[in-house]
């Protein structure tokens, strides 16, 4: 159920982190601290205040956060590696009908661009279909790490500010 | 964001594990044992089928399923213990702007509970604002544990069909 802006921003903190830490995957800190800085005006200041604290935060730790990402159309089990929020991303992308060789090609693909930037394929599933995913897979190969992070915290950003539209109402 | 029932019909296991385990507090088990009974016809049978799955669960299993909620109003923190769904929950019933003689009445009323049946008050917060969920203590106190069992797997039946209802469209 979504939540008023009006009641987050006076809820506990740890509340609001309850309930803000999984705008971004498995990285509750991000809400941790942006939690003193309430209340804000507006969802978009709210996400404002969430990504110029990821931007803020230091390379080894974006670098995590870009980590605690699954792949797409990876071996995520039911032990506690895939979060109910990327699920429903994946299966709203159309990743619960993938043909065997599509499965195939994303592993293929999921598994040069990790062994060439070190990193997990990020991209804002809800924004794009699977053929799109496919289609953009060869370009972000052939970019550099650098350009690759900055998209990969882009990306997150994305994600996030979805996920926040759909928890928090504004008012 | 919401998924299709139709979407939830065809993906991996792991997927929907992940997606409608958290319609229950901390127990993935109930969605895990559902998975296989897929493809459901609408959203209330597939929370018929869930509700079943605990009904036919031990006496244990249903016990650690009702010990899984937290407290109203306890000292949750950030340290996992707060799900999103909960927090959510309780501040829509308009928990995060309790008074301090609010609090207190809600520990002492949790702490006689707890003491008498050795498991957490469990009422669906979204169907009851905290004037009603107060009011509502006495009652449940006087009651019988066995009772008591019986209505905390009711309300547990209701907060999983809204998480559902939210959680997932019809078609």
């Amino acid at each position: 159920m979504p939540i008023k802006l009006s009641e987050l921003n006076v809820c506990p903190a740890p509340q609001f982190v309850a309930i803000c830490g999984p705008f971004f995957e498995r990285s509750p800190w991000i809400a941790e601290r942006v939690a003193s800085r309430r209340p804000f005006a507006s969802r978009e200041e709210l996400h404002r205040s969430l990504c110029a604290t990821v931007d803020a935060a230091s390379a080894d730790e974006q670098l995590t956060l870009i980590r605690s990402h699954p792949d797409l159309v990876g071996r995520a089990t039911n032990n506690g590696e895939l979060t109910a929020e990327s699920a429903r991303e994946q299966a709203a992308a159309g990743f619960g009908t993938l043909t065997a060789d599509e499965v195939r090609r994303f592993q293929e693909f999921n598994a040069e661009y990790q062994g060439k930037f070190g990193f997990p394929f990020i991209i804002c599933a809800r924004e794009n279909k699977k053929d799109a995913i496919l289609a953009a897979f060869p370009a972000r190969i052939a970019s550099t790490r650098e350009c690759e992070l900055r998209t990969a915290l882009n990306e997150i950003a994305k994600i996030a500010r979805l996920r926040l539209f759909d928890a928090v109402l504004e008012g």
